[in-house]
This record gives structure tokens, sequence and C-alpha cells, in this order.
């Protein structure tokens, strides 16, 4: 969908993952460029390796199955804790102090991301929620928006039932990015620490600039894509369907080249 | 200051303590006398035991002089973790599931409640913050409450130069009350495990229904108070001289009771 001509305002949705939360500097420099963006912007955050390592010291064991953190009684209360309150709120508060007026949220907070628990089939993940897409209310989130606030949203949602759940914050950014689609002309932004979408993984200078689906279907038949970003490029492609005006895959350490389309991977 | 034909709307600004946040099935049951309440009101909730627990299993020792914990470096983490985070989003999840819009917030969040870091004299309370009440932005608070939104304030605020503080909850709720005292009709509540103003600590039958400043000025003098609930009194007097309209001191098993007058001390 081409919006160029719309007259929608622009906002910026921006993810950032555990390799920016977990240094220091790293996360300032970030937050730095991140508050330098005029206009309206949202942050999705992950996690990080600091609640592994807060569980291990609170003997909560974490366990994986395909990659996905099985969240279960105590592994809740964890990532609560650490990602709804120590990560959030030390990113709030330094962009504070950057004159970003933000504003901490979970999925639960203004029943910004109503979701559901998933359901056992094979695999139980315990309290991993789904976001039901239908039920956001765009007009909260734009009243946050409007208000020259920007939202800090942690990946927790919950259940509308009392129960916090655990989110992928990929699918966090591209639901909101999808969901107000239809008020902003939306520029998602998924920051990692690579240069882009690599032909070869271990060579940052592959990065491609630009990926079309077709591109992505004839590299995807050849293997020629890291696994570790797949599910990156279907939440891209699966936002673009959905109204999203671009999607950009770079690395955090150069947010403003991301943004002004000198690096990264823009899915188109 | 009688508010009484001001034409302003009701704002009721309820604390609650640890003992009702450490007991599932006690907070459960407040937290659903709390979303019965009609009209617009905020939460303030403090921290309990949680923490400490917490803490010991993470080798941070609680250090206190004069009843005030000790905040260093790694108890402010904590305390941002516990309160900010599990504290907070739990009951900002189940006010949801009670159909409350609740939003939980830290005083950095949209920067509702701007602190110092308390100065250093005779004693080091490490990150404790004291609110800058005349930097409070009341149309901040007022945009949250227009729009049907029901604040949860942990008991944290923030230096504006990127750091969380601790800060007491009863201070906080205080505060609050103060600041929109020009906005709404506010009633302040402190909420604790006595049915009220005590003549003798160990008998609920002697709770006052009200307490003027003179005889809070009389019983002081003959050391009829218990010492635990001075700071809450002096809180009291304090918020009504800024303009509060009533303040409530009772147990939060009885909140319907307390709000419409039959239970719990009024202070005036």
């Amino acid at each position: 969908m081409n919006n160029f001509s719309s007259g929608k305002e622009k906002l910026f949705v921006i993810k950032i993952g555990g390799n920016v939360i977990d240094e220091a500097e790293t996360l300032h420099s970030f937050l730095k460029d991140f508050s330098a963006i005029q206009g309206k912007k949202i942050l999705v955050h992950g996690g990080g390796k600091i609640a592994t390592s807060i569980g291990n010291k609170l003997n909560i064991e974490s366990k994986y199955i395909d990659g996905r953190r099985i969240t279960d009684d105590k592994t809740i209360d964890l990532v609560t804790m650490v990602y709804g309150g120590l990560v959030n709120k030390q990113i709030v508060a330094k962009l504070q102090s950057l004159q970003c007026n933000a504003i901490g949220i979970t999925g639960a907070d203004a029943n910004l991301l109503p979701a559901k628990k998933r359901e056992v089939k094979e695999i139980d993940y315990g309290w991993v929620g789904d976001i039901e897409t239908e039920k956001i209310n765009p007009e909260m989130w734009k009243l946050l928006l409007e208000n020259g606030l920007t939202p800090v949203a942690a990946p927790l949602t919950h259940d509308t039932n009392g129960h916090i759940l655990n989110t992928n914050a990929d699918t966090i950014a591209s639901v909101i990015a999808t969901s107000l689609s239809g008020s902003y002309q939306v520029s998602l932004v998924f920051c990692f620490d690579k240069k882009g979408v690599l032909l070869d993984v271990n060579n940052e200078a592959s990065a491609i600039s630009k990926l079309t689906f077709n591109d992505y279907l004839s590299l995807g038949k050849s293997d020629k894509l890291f696994a570790g970003i797949l599910p990156k490029i279907d939440n891209a492609f699966d936002a673009i369907n959905k109204g999203v005006d671009e999607v950009i895959i770079g690395n955090s350490t150069h947010l403003s080249s991301l943004i002004n389309g000198t690096e990264g991977t823009k899915i188109c």
C-alpha cells in the first residue's frame, strides 16, 4: 500500500532486542538516537539476558522449545518483573532525561494489547499470549500519541481475565504498526545486531538494501537466508500486507541511517 | 476547604500498603471493591514483603534507618522490578478483568511525578526521591482520568536525569491528591490494617470516627496515638491544608464503608 500522498502523519514503530538492552552504553546511545527522531514514535523492547541471569539467581530455570521460552508460573512473574519493571522503567527514565516524554506500558495497561493464552496442542507454552488483533482499540494508542507521549512497550500482554502473558516483541511491534496503519503512515523498524538481511550471515557487507516478496521466495528456496531472520521477514511481509507503509531491518547502532534509508534492508 | 458546592467532579485517591498486597485473597477482594467505585479514581500501592523476600533470594540485604529503607544501587533495581513490574502489573491485569480500565505508572512515566534525589545530610538514603510538587503537571493526570483511565501508581518517582527513585507511597498519594484538588473534589483514602485512628492500638473498638487538628494536638501531647500512625496523620493534615476535600483512614477490607463514611476515621 502506497501512502505517499495519503496526507497521514508519520509514525515510527521501532523494536529493539536483548543485544541493545544488555549493554548500558549501547542502550544509552540508541536511546539518544531514538529521542532525536522528530514526530510520533513508539518503542517496543524485548527482554535480554538479564531475565535469565536474575532467573538463575532465583532458581528459575529457563526452558525453551523451538527457541521459544516456556512460561511457567515462576517465569511469568520473572518476566513481568524484569521486562515490565526493571527494563521498561529504566528505558522510560532515560528517555525522560533526553526530553522524550515516554510512558511505559504492557498490554494490560489501558487494555492496549488484549491477548489469548496460547492453546495447548503439542506444546504447552504456558503463560504465552497471542494478541487478539481485532480487539485492539487504536483510539487508546492515538490518545497517547496525540498528546505528545511516546509509548514504550514491554513484551507482555494480558488475557483480560487477570493474567499477564509473555508475547514476542517482534510480534507486538508488528501488530501495533498494523493496528495504527489506518491512522498514520507507519514505518516499522526492526533493530538487531546485523546490518540488515544478509546473503551471507558471516559477512556484513552482504546486506541487501531491498527485499521484495519475490526475492524472498527465491532466496528462501535456495536456502540463502539465515534461519534466525526468517520470522522477522515473515512478520515484515505480514505488516506490509496489512497496511504498514514500510518495514526496515538493520543495526540498532545506526538508527538515524535506518530511518533516512541509507542503511538497513527495506522490505517492500 | 469546603468544596461541597464547588461543582467539581469527585475523585478518589486510594492508597494501599503491603498488608493488602501480600495476600492474594485480600488483594482480590480489595480490587473488587475498588473497581466498583463509580467515577474517577487513582490507586497508589506500596511494596509489601515480596520485595524483601525476592531481595533475600538475590542476596540484596534490606537496610533501614528510622524505619526507612536505604535504597542502594541493587535495592533501587529490586524495587523497580518488584513494585514497578510485578506488583503494579498484576494489579493492573486484575483490575482489567474487573472492567476497570487501569493503567500502571511510575513517576517516570509521562513525567507524572518529577522528584529530586534526597540530599545527603546525616543519613544517605540512597536512591530516594522527594517529589517536586510544583513541577507536577495536573493536565497529564487529567488526560488519563478524563479518558476513562484509572492510574495505578507504584511508589517510584524519577529525578528527570535518568534515575528511578524510591518514594513513600503515602506521600505519593498525598501529593497526587493535593495536585489534583484544583480540578476535582478529592477524597484521599489511606487503607491499612486497622479500623482507623485508634485511641488504644490493641483495641479496634477504640477507632475514632473523626479527628480534628485540635484533637490531634491534644492526643499527641498525651502520647495516646500509636507512633506508626503519626506520619499518616501528618500527611493527612498537610493534604487538607492544601485543598484536599477529605482524608479517610481505615481498614482496606471495608473500602465501601470507608467511602460512604460509615467506617474509618475522617480527618478534618
